[in-house]
């Protein structure tokens, strides 16, 4: 069995910050995190902001303390260095290695979509604040146990809006399926799910966009790890 | 103009966890750092040091710390910490968008390769020590310009050492210096090091070995940014 994880992220049209932040760290019990973070408003603003949250949840998690802990860590750091000004959604995707299970932990009103190894489409949406504003906010946490045909897409609200001023939002729990069902891998998924928010957003999307899908599947590539970024270069302005 | 990575990592035959960490932040003036660290010995107790080296790295690297302030302060952690008795190899591979430029920090014996555009194969071997031993240890840094048609070749010694006690290890910068003359990719550079070494290891491996190859490549995408990740499930013991 192995756990395959796809990113794709884009900024706001015109803006070379992504007020969007995906870090990812080695869980010290064994596993890794994927820690997304959405920061209010855009560019360079929104990304100081998503950057500290992001890094006070990678920071307890890289030192083993367990997810709803470290998303409270994060809410309770924004909140008191912002003086509760300030709001960022956080979800954090967890392979735990210890418990064999996926841990989905979300501050976040945008959902979370779970595909079972059966087929069922799971959307994780259940009343969720974002981190940094109301007192003493906790994450509303998911865990399921590791198996073998369990995809797992979580996305920034840039995805969810993408189209919707012309009022042609994607059905995502339906999109999704329908790339389950087609057997498509993570990677295919999310640079799909990615192309066709641009695609509605005429290339020149009103906010960052990021989506992660996550699948279990049967192991190809026997003990080796593997890990492949992409970042494009701004031009010298 | 855009920076691709590809790392691929396998653990010591018969060892679930390698003493190998890797992991990557973003930084917060813009671009990304990659930490490499091999832990003294292996299994669990290298692991358990070389992540408090990569944590300590990647901390001060995601506050915006210099890439040399945050490898002398891995340093002083670990040799605090462990009064001067583990050692831990330190790696560090940041693209600086600030200076638009590649910084090589190592802190291992081991030496890194860069290929110019040019096509003059580089090996930065200028003597270095691991951290966590002796006292006020410093990385030796290399900044070149981020140009198009660069590729960085960074490894722990178990690639290094793949083969040797059978006396035929790669000779490392003619292999790089073949691919990058046959235009291979960084995936698949980082895939056929690791599978030369595992075939010179007769599959069974030594020591941890990891390989990071970083490509500097016209820009393909667009402005997505991507990420993948793959990581095999241990079996139920």
């Amino acid at each position: 069995m192995e756990v395959v994880v796809a990113v794709a992220k884009v900024s706001k049209w015109a803006t070379h910050e992504s007020g969007d932040t995906l870090e990812m760290v080695e869980r010290p019990r064994g596993g890794i995190s994927f820690v997304l973070v959405d920061g209010q408003r855009s560019g360079r603003a929104a990304k100081a902001v998503s950057n500290l949250v992001a890094r006070k949840a990678i920071a307890e998690l890289a030192e083993g303390v367990r997810d709803g802990a470290a998303a409270r860590a994060a809410h309770d750091y924004l909140h008191a260095y912002k003086g509760g000004k300030v709001s960022a959604t956080l979800n954090i995707v967890s392979v735990d290695l210890g418990t064999r299970t996926l841990v989905l932990s979300r501050n976040n009103p945008c959902p979370v979509i779970l595909v079972t190894p059966e087929g069922e489409v799971r959307l994780l949406d259940e009343p969720s604040s974002p981190v940094g504003v109301y007192p003493w906010t906790k994450p509303v946490i998911t865990e399921v146990d590791l198996r073998e045909g369990t995809t797992v897409v979580v996305y920034t609200d840039g995805l969810l809006h993408a189209g919707e001023h012309r009022g042609e939002p994607m059905d995502l729990p339906a999109v999704v399926r329908g790339m389950v069902e087609e057997g498509w891998d993570a990677r295919r998924m999310a640079d799909e799910l990615l192309r066709r928010a641009l695609e509605l957003e005429r290339g020149r999307p009103r906010d960052d966009i990021s989506v992660l899908v996550l699948q279990v599947t049967p192991d190809e590539d026997g003990e080796v790890r593997s890990l492949s970024v992409r970042m494009p270069i701004p031009r010298v302005p």
